[in-house]
């Protein structure tokens, strides 16, 4: 198979030749390309999924369905990969922390994987050094020129051109790519929890579509809370039944003791981020089906209720 | 982007390539090519959805989805666009009476966009003079010469083409193109109610496909009432939050005094179509996410119940 | 339209030029192609859903969606069809028992259409002399030369190249093209009950996608109590209402007196496979359009806490 980065350059390159039907802007800066989809432009629902899309290497299918919920308005956001440690731990999880002077964006997207800098992809054993570099950047504002060397200067001599696709968790587009993370959530949770993710085989989600938000706090929050209380995750893996009987009730948010409340009710709690229990941000229900053994076994449960008073107030 | 009939010829050129398949029939009336999808042939679910795309002006995803409903059986239709207006409203509504001797059939699709002559176009601030029109007529017969020939005289001299894409609501293609409208009813109402649809930035929505019917009355009812009291749709809006809490509540079907009986049943009472309150035809439900404010709103209800009643008797 | 076979060669050429990606292997036993999807190596999803259209002939759509159980994870699988006489019976439906030797798999796929030795065809009145055969065959191991030979024997003398896609029920892919027959079995229950299934026009069903098992009772329970206790079909069809009302309630999983229970336990039961009532095989709820009347009829229900004791244990 073609890089992981080649695979979203891809990606990337059908957004642009589309641009203006997705409503997205295209420009340049220190010579990357920058194909804003929700930061200084409105960006719709297609850039979305096709952010998601370029966020997971086109190793997955994203897809607007139905709400799953009686009393929750559509769409949600679907997610299939059959390569799920790299799709969402090598390339989608937001790992890279960009920053220079002033400007900070939490960066995900194959560039990581091409960086690769990260303890996490020393346990996934993966990296590579691709002859181009994409990376999904959650901001406002377009990365200044500073910002996009800082990224070109953590990538392999390989890489000869970058594309950082932008937009905010508060936009349209925004909104679709973060809830696109149900699946990312989990297998990133059993990273955490030290299960050996290489051994996950393919990955199945859905989370409910937030409203988007204006305000930072509900702009992290909704999108959280769609994934804490409203997302359903199945995963095939190999493993032993014990072990998932040990690590399995661990993984969804109900294993939080911070379980229970709308993200904007925990901050407002304790008053910042850090604070939250980090063992709360994984999907509210995730099956495991083990190939090894042929069982099957559910954890978490969703919450309607709680999405309804994220997305609403009500 | 191109234009939208242009757009929409491309759908019906690959409609034509895929007629056997698709079950549907290609003949020409007065130099017009007419794509018939259910009227003299049977059609099929495939073709329903390319006429609800050619309707849309090919700026909308179109798709058979599982029902959302526990007592009611698959599929229903998805409708997702980020160009709800251009699509929905300068395209897929039903607005053009096309009448030429005994020729009767209710006129959609973006042919509307290229004749302009409805207020509406006004309103939206759109038209366009294509090289080509692409029309939807549903209605069980080919149209007349003399009906081409009303159609043509109303079309821009840019326009050296046309086609028309003709099926019954009483077809499986003609229902599911019907059903298809669950976006396009909820701006249509907010057209009515003043609401500056230019304002409208994306839609999002699923109505359940009722059982294709027989007798006239049932063609109408049914599909109307899969909107009325099972349609579900969201849309993406930007407006002042006091606008939407005022608006809101009449939007939804159940804003209307006629509310709670099925289509056919209002028929019965009145004894016509044109005493049923005009303010009844719009989806169950609807949602607003406010880009402005970033605060969502729903309205409305789905009523599954009439919706058995509707589409099986019981 | 392109014979049933060759429609289903060009998806599995589709599959050969992405194997890496769909995680199958592509070999030749005596000159014929073996695409291995689940027997020797992992497979995936998508290989599941390749296997699922290409034992459809192409003829229908196959699509991973959400649960539609608030207690069932997902995804369910779900099948679209326009032709579902000729994708469903003609192709799909298991009824080649490949023999020899040592060798035996349940074959099925369009191959079968291009032999047409069983009874069914001269029923449905389709049979096809191809340039090439595709079919697909239930097992862990590769064919033997024999067991291709005895294939081949079978096929018409225009048949030049035959493909067989290899996976058991007990692998990802294997569960995702078994979950894809919940209008087939339908199809097949109709057939059984003398109805003439020349008259079904289009079919949409959805089952949800059963963890894939290790031991063989459950690789088969499984996939068959998702569809008996899960599986809703929608089928159009041209008939008499009375008909319908009379073969309807037989036709649904809900008919047999082996209704009620997971199929493992009525295996433990009767001790054997040929002792279950064959007339249990068939999806839990099947609702009928029928174009002739413009009236529709469901019968039978889902049991969802039968698949949750079939999947999960408990």
């Amino acid at each position: 198979m073609r890089t992981l980065n080649e695979r979203a350059w891809a990606v990337a390159d059908a957004m642009e030749a589309n641009a203006e039907q997705l409503r997205i802007s295209v420009s340049r800066v220190a010579g990357t390309r920058i194909i804003d989809c929700g930061g200084a432009i409105e960006g719709s629902l297609a850039a979305g999924v096709m952010m998601g899309r370029a966020c997971l290497a086109d190793l997955a299918d994203v897809s607007l369905v139905p709400s799953p919920f009686a009393d929750l308005p559509g769409p949600a956001v679907q997610v299939t990969t059959d390569h799920a440690t790299r799709a969402c731990l090598a390339s989608q999880y937001a790992g890279w922390q960009v920053k220079a002077g002033k400007y900070f964006a939490m960066g995900s997207g194959p560039m990581r994987a091409a960086s690769a800098r990260e303890p996490i992809f020393a346990d996934i054993g993966y990296n590579e050094e691709p002859p181009c570099a994409v990376g999904v950047l959650e901001a406002n504002h377009h990365p200044t020129e500073e910002a996009v060397t800082a990224i070109v200067q953590k990538l392999p001599t390989s890489v000869e051109k970058l594309t950082l696709l932008v937009a905010p968790a508060a936009s349209v587009a925004g909104a679709v790519q973060v809830v696109a993370r149900s699946v990312e959530t989990a297998l990133h949770k059993l990273h955490e929890l030290k299960f050996d993710v290489k051994n996950i085989v393919s990955g199945f989600g859905v989370a409910p579509l937030p409203p988007v938000a204006k305000d930072d706090l509900n702009a992290i929050g909704r999108p959280n809370d769609a994934i804490l209380y409203g997302g359903r995750v199945t995963l095939w893996v190999r493993a032993d039944d014990e072990q998932l009987a040990a690590i399995g009730p661990k993984v969804p948010s109900t294993a939080s003791k911070d379980h229970g409340a709308p993200f904007a009710e925990l901050y407002a709690r304790y008053g910042n981020f850090y604070d939250i229990d980090p063992m709360l941000f994984s999907p509210a229900e995730v099956t495991f089906v083990n190939l090894k053994t042929g069982r099957a076994f559910t954890f978490g449960r969703v919450e309607a209720g709680l999405l309804r008073k994220s997305f609403f107030g009500v």
